[in-house]
């Protein structure tokens, strides 16, 4: 990262095509589950000691949410608006007691819905993660492989890596890449160890930049994971990667391709990814409390062929 | 509860409307908290002390989900069917690495989808909790008070109240009513003690039932709590309750009331319900465990408005 | 059609594969349009002639629609109820004057919805009307070829066959097959000529006797047509061919085909399909008129990429 | 209107509140009909007479539709973009024939459907057309007075007030108001007579000046009538009016009301509207054909209680 945030943002260094494969190669774990258990990926790694592990990190019990306020209303970072009706206002059904009632629906992926990406939702190559053709796997009916009913719930160790803090800034300035050299930096600054089995949240600040100067368009500029910090991120065998952005940096340092971290992280690494999470109010907790690294709690919704879920992801301190 | 279980099931005795009245007012905490917090009812009790006590609970770390699958198909128990759809497939955008993405929806109050009622959903004689006229404050742009996105997530003790453990038999017959009685028996057969901000889940083997019989109708006959129950939950400081079905057994007791146990919980006590949870695995890993209360996270999706959330409970052992 | 309709419904004579591939040859008028028009299919066939014609044919100016309500319960015969939510009710927008709306939904092919199939919603082994590689048109983005946007209004001539009032019944059983023997006779009985462009519309009376009766899953047993029939309206040359059931006569007599005459009518000969209109009223009027010809007027909405459209038809007598 | 089309639009004179509630009353035609002949307001007045003359209308047969294209873009003009999905790409049902299906969704009152305003659409000071109090017929569960389904088709003639055409220019400025006096004068250009149970649509070149400029939201400005027209169309007894904006001119010219032609079309004189309507199409059929009336048919969804419905109205020459 640029020792001075106040200059341009970098999403570099370029990356040929050719480079990239080369990277999905090296961080490549298809083959490493059987396959009846491929279609959790990383979230293998988290075993009942990870979560007894992760509740025994909980000192005060400060809970904190991280999803966004489900948004129907449409703008430069929800082209797709999430809808919202009241179905019964006490009118419809049987009079006493009455009831309230209400309808949601949301085509949740995009830039504003929190959401969890479950392994079915990238491919590449026409590849899904562990080699799976996803023309074969996933059609009009939903996805047989990689749906996010196959993960269930995750209860792991979170660490926050939270970037302006570090830097001592408000926030990363959208198109910022975040690198290996930038996390190593993090943990040592906040006393965290991103391990095995761990979710691992990058905060660029998204979210205070968006409340003080208005909403944009993430897809042109967002702050977030240069390809090259994923090697290190495998090494770490971590099992969720979230962000307040969708982890990418935007524009692509990679030619050709629009979302790289999420072919790296989701169809090489295994990896569900948490995008779009409102991480302002764990910042705050995180530094009253002088610790980054909390208690983890993520509930996808049981969607049958499902390929992620809305969520609203909760750390316990 | 019938000794016998296997005689006819027993949703009494009768309730007039007066005496209903007259437990109403014996159980609503109205005005216990200030008018800023009253949205949040009972969860008010659960402080981070709570949840910090909910932590040191966990012993395995096993992680057990208690949401239903997402169900499209209507049927006798799902008369109003979620939607989902597939809105790319690889063939919409651009394209690598190519998305899968899909839609959802569901007028998830009622049968077929496991959820949390808010405090808004329910209404008195045209009073919510803590006396607010519902129709100052609930109209087609939402609930102003009682909004999920006030309760935010849930981190508390859990109690399983598995009563067919108790009994031991498959599950109580549909119409069959729990009275204060079985909950104080429950407690002792199970090991548990039901306490201050405590979240209480009712297990009376519904899907396990409809696995081995069929779907059925459950607005015509479930098993759930009598009202006679309410008192004892009342004191007992409960923060949430669930239920495999809705908590009511139906048909109801209470002349011309369909659902009083919603009115007593939610109206009277500010007590939000978890609906047709899925707890038939939980019974299996509280059985294998040979203990019936864990750290359970609950984590509605953040719809300012709403009504309440489709959820996927998560109980660590 | 059997001489008597008392007896048990007749949907046969069986069709083998082989038999229905040539008939299929049979009726196929692929490559008879341009490229640019073979979206449309047979609606090519109705100029600017067939409407001034069917203009010319109204009498009283008695106007009669066709469309089912909007049926957000579901059945045996609505799977997949349509939605209808208020999304104002005067309370959501500035105060005056105050706007009430709402939201629909629908899922609309299935037998709840009157809707009409445009070319792109049936392929007969892989292909569309015209020869198209149904794989290659359509996709998760919507049919780039047959779309309903590209067929637009129908305004020509419609012949009611109105079978009960041919044979004197209340209405034909379910499962019982119309034959080109029974089109003929129909013709002749009711005074009427199916002609070059004219839409053709089968009454069985199905909502009269679902209106005596309840209703019933038609996928199981429906009254319509036999695949016999479909020779003689491909030499009639007909553009529409609608019904107070699908068209399709079940159970299918053609081993391993679930709708026959939809791949013939769509696939093979380009006529888009009526699905689900309720011709009762339409039955009367014609009865009284003593009159089974009159202007149709269709309408679909304007759906790029639409595989159909609800609609309410209307006939002008 | 201003006779210099290019100088700054004129949305005036400016109409006081008390000036409105007289023109309110004067064009007021409550209780003209029966109780249960209300619903249809203005739509009583088209008799099958008026049908047939329609119908004898048609010279060359030219069929010309107005339904804007189904758009699930957001954008300055279409903040809740309607939806359509893929629900079956021939992958969910049995293989043969196979089906391609989609979903459809719309929350379509606003400016990106084409649709009908169906009389319980607008209130005003809490009454509906005919007096109905609006807190008693309209509820979650819809509209039980002015329902559309109330409405069913219409069959009548239609006069296209092109005004672009009467001043030879290619569009009237957004905010440019339409006065009785340019009514006239459109008359005597147009060679046309709006007379008893006429439809008139309205066409600003609102879709030209789209086209050319690109889409701007028309809440803030839009040609469309001024208050002061209403009487003239009131005296005509038409019983629809279109536009291809939304009739109103915007900014609204009277004093705290944000669509007053809306609450005289609709609630005093019980004329349901047309918005959004594509009239590019049908002001070039109509030049070409040197006549500006036609049979008009327009076809709502049979919604029970619905307060209007999307729309392809067409036009036959």
């Amino acid at each position: 990262m640029n020792s001075s945030p106040h200059a341009s943002p970098d999403n570099g260094p370029a990356v040929t095509r050719a480079e990239f494969d080369a990277l999905f190669e090296r961080v490549r774990s298809w083959g490493r589950w059987s396959p009846e258990e491929a279609d959790r990926g990383a979230w293998n790694l988290v075993t009942p000691g990870h979560a007894r592990r992760a509740a025994a990190l909980v000192r005060t019990g400060t809970t904190v949410p991280m999803g966004l306020p489900w948004n129907t209303v449409s703008g430069p970072d929800n082209g797709r608006p999430a809808l919202h009706y009241m179905s019964d206002l006490g009118d419809v059904e049987a009079p006493e007691p009455s009831c309230h009632k209400d309808f949601i629906a949301a085509d949740y992926h995009g830039k504003g819905v929190s959401h969890l990406d479950a392994l079915s939702h990238i491919a590449y190559r026409g590849r899904l993660f562990d080699g799976r053709t996803a023309r074969d796997v996933v059609d009009a009916g939903g996805a047989r492989f990689g749906a996010v009913s196959a993960l269930g719930p995750l209860v792991t160790k979170g660490v926050l890596l939270d970037l302006p803090a570090v830097l001592g800034t408000d926030w990363l300035e959208p198109g910022q890449a975040v690198h290996a050299g930038d996390v190593l930096t993090a943990e040592k600054a906040l006393g965290v160890s991103i391990g095995h089995g761990d979710a691992v949240l990058l905060r660029s600040g998204h979210f205070r930049r968006r409340a003080a100067l208005g909403a944009w368009n993430p897809d042109t500029a967002s702050a977030g994971f240069h390809v090259d910090a994923m090697p290190l991120l495998a090494e770490r065998e971590i099992a969720l990667l979230g962000a307040d952005g969708d982890s990418d940096v935007r524009p692509s340092p990679v030619a050709g391709l629009h979302s790289p971290v999420h072919a790296l992280a989701i169809t090489a690494m295994g990896v569900p990814l948490l995008d779009n999470l409102d991480l302002e109010k764990l910042s705050g907790a995180c530094a009253q409390a002088g610790r980054y690294e909390f208690l983890l709690v993520v509930t996808p919704l049981n969607i049958p062929g499902g390929t992620g879920s809305p969520v609203n992801p909760v750390a316990v301190l």
